[in-house]
C-alpha cells in the first residue's frame, strides 16, 4: 500500500454553508468532504484547503488536499467523491501530487472576483451578487483600486481579530473592475489574502465609488502601522475564491 | 374611498416556493404576496397572477393585480409592497389600471426562457440553469423548434392533470435558441402556455439535440388529436417567465 497525495480544484455554493473551515454545530465545506472521503475509505481523512473562506462566500477554484492509501486513479477520486457530496459542492479535477504539496503553504497566488449589482434588486442573485442596487462611479473606483497593487501593509484592511504576530505585508499582482450593464465586476490577484482582505478593499473602493470617500482615504490606510478603524466589510455573497496557483 | 386596481411586476426566485398558486402546508408565491398584502390592510386581500409557475420555476417578469382601497401612489406600492414582502420576491413597478384589467385573462402574449449548462457542473448554478452536463448538438435543436411556432394542437406537449375541455390549442410567435460558452438559451414566445408546456417542448428538444430523438418526433406530436405518452419534462430550475405583454 502506497501512501498518495491528491489535489482537488472544487467549487461550492457558500450559501448554505458557515465557510469553508471544520467547526462545531455548523455546516462547513471541508466537513463534508471529510464526511464524503469518510465514506470511501471508512475512516477518518483529513482535509487541507488553500485557506478559509468565510460564511456566505463562493468558489471556482478553491484547492484542498488529502492523503489516500485506496487505489484508485485521478479521474476515479473526481467520481468517487463527487457521488457522496452533496449537490452544492463539486470536485471539478483530482491530480495525484508530490508529498511536499501543502494546498495552503505552496499557494504562490490567488484570484477573488467580487459582483455587485448597481440595477434593480434580483431576488434570484441575491446570494450571488451584492445587491447595491445604486449608482456607483466606475472611473473612480477603477483610478483607487491601482493603490492596492504593489506590496503593501494591509493590517488595516482585515479582520481585528488576526493574531498580532503575523505579517501584515502581501503583494497585490492586479486589481481590475469591470462594468457590463449592471453588473460590476471586481478581481484581484495576489500572492496572499487575509481575513476579509478582499471584501474589506472592496467596500472602500464602494464608499469610493458612491462619492461618500475620496480615494486618498486608502492612501491613509494602506501601509499604516497603526491599526484604524475597521472598513466597511463587503457583503460575502459577491465573494468569489476563482483560482489558487502553485 | 375610491377603489383601485394595482399592477404589479414582480420577480422572484423559484428555489424557495411550491409554486405560485396559494396552497395548503406549502409556501407559495400568491400566498407570501397577500401576507404582505394583509399586513399593510389588516385585512385579506386576493392577489390573481398572470398565471401559475410550478415549484422551482423562477420570474423575472411575473404580473399580479389587486384591488385597494389605501390612498397610495404607484411608486409607494411598490415600496410599501418591497418592505414587507420576503427577500426571494420583488416588485419592480406598480401601475393604476383600468378596473377591467385581469392579470390572466387580460394577457396577450407571455416570453419564457429556459436556460441550460452543457459544461461542467455548476453548484452555485445548479437551481438557477440546468445541469445538463453533457454535449447538445445546437443546430438540430435550432432546426427543430421551427416546428413549434405557429397555430398548433399541444396537447401532447402539456401535462396530463389538464382539464378535458379547454382547448389545447396555442400560438407560438417565436422560438429562439441561443448558445453563450456552455450556456445555452431557449427563448419561447406565445399567447399562451399549459402546464409544463414550456419545459416539454425543451425537453423533446434535449432529446433531439443529444440525438436520441429525431425531429419527426415533433411532427408526430404536435397537432395529433389521441394523447400520447407525455414528454420528458425538462426540471423547473432552468425556467424563467420572463415578460407578460397586455
Amino acid at each position: 500500500m502506497e501512501l498518495k497525495r491528491v489535489k482537488c480544484i472544487i467549487s461550492y455554493d457558500g450559501s448554505n454553508f458557515n465557510g469553508f473551515q471544520i467547526q462545531k454545530d455548523a455546516r462547513s465545506v471541508q466537513e463534508e468532504i471529510q464526511l464524503a472521503l469518510f465514506k470511501i475509505h471508512k475512516e477518518n481523512i483529513n482535509v487541507v484547503g488553500s485557506g478559509r473562506t468565510d460564511k456566505g462566500v463562493h468558489a471556482l477554484g478553491q484547492v484542498i488536499n488529502f492523503d489516500t492509501f485506496l487505489n484508485l486513479n485521478e479521474n476515479e477520486w473526481t467520481k468517487a467523491l463527487n457521488s457522496y457530496l452533496p449537490e452544492d459542492i463539486h470536485v471539478m479535477n483530482s491530480t495525484f501530487v508530490d508529498s511536499s504539496f501543502h494546498s495552503r503553504i505552496s499557494a504562490k497566488e490567488k484570484t477573488y472576483a467580487y459582483y455587485l449589482n448597481v440595477g434593480e434588486y434580483n431576488p434570484i442573485k441575491r446570494n450571488y451578487v451584492y445587491q447595491y442596487n445604486r449608482y456607483l462611479y466606475l472611473d473612480r473606483m477603477q483610478e483607487a483600486c491601482k493603490l492596492f497593487i504593489g506590496h503593501h501593509d494591509f493590517r488595516n484592511f482585515c479582520s481585528n481579530s488576526i493574531e498580532e504576530m503575523e505579517s501584515f505585508e502581501r503583494d497585490i499582482y492586479s486589481f481590475e473592475i469591470t462594468q457590463d450593464k449592471d453588473l460590476i465586476c471586481f478581481r484581484v490577484r495576489g500572492n496572499g489574502f487575509m481575513r476579509y482582505m478582499v471584501r474589506m478593499m472592496v467596500g472602500n473602493l464602494i464608499e469610493i465609488g458612491s462619492k461618500r470617500k475620496d480615494k486618498s482615504e486608502i492612501s491613509n490606510r494602506l501601509d499604516k502601522k497603526e491599526r484604524q478603524v475597521t472598513s466597511f466589510n463587503a457583503p460575502s455573497c459577491g465573494l468569489y475564491l476563482e483560482e489558487v496557483k502553485y
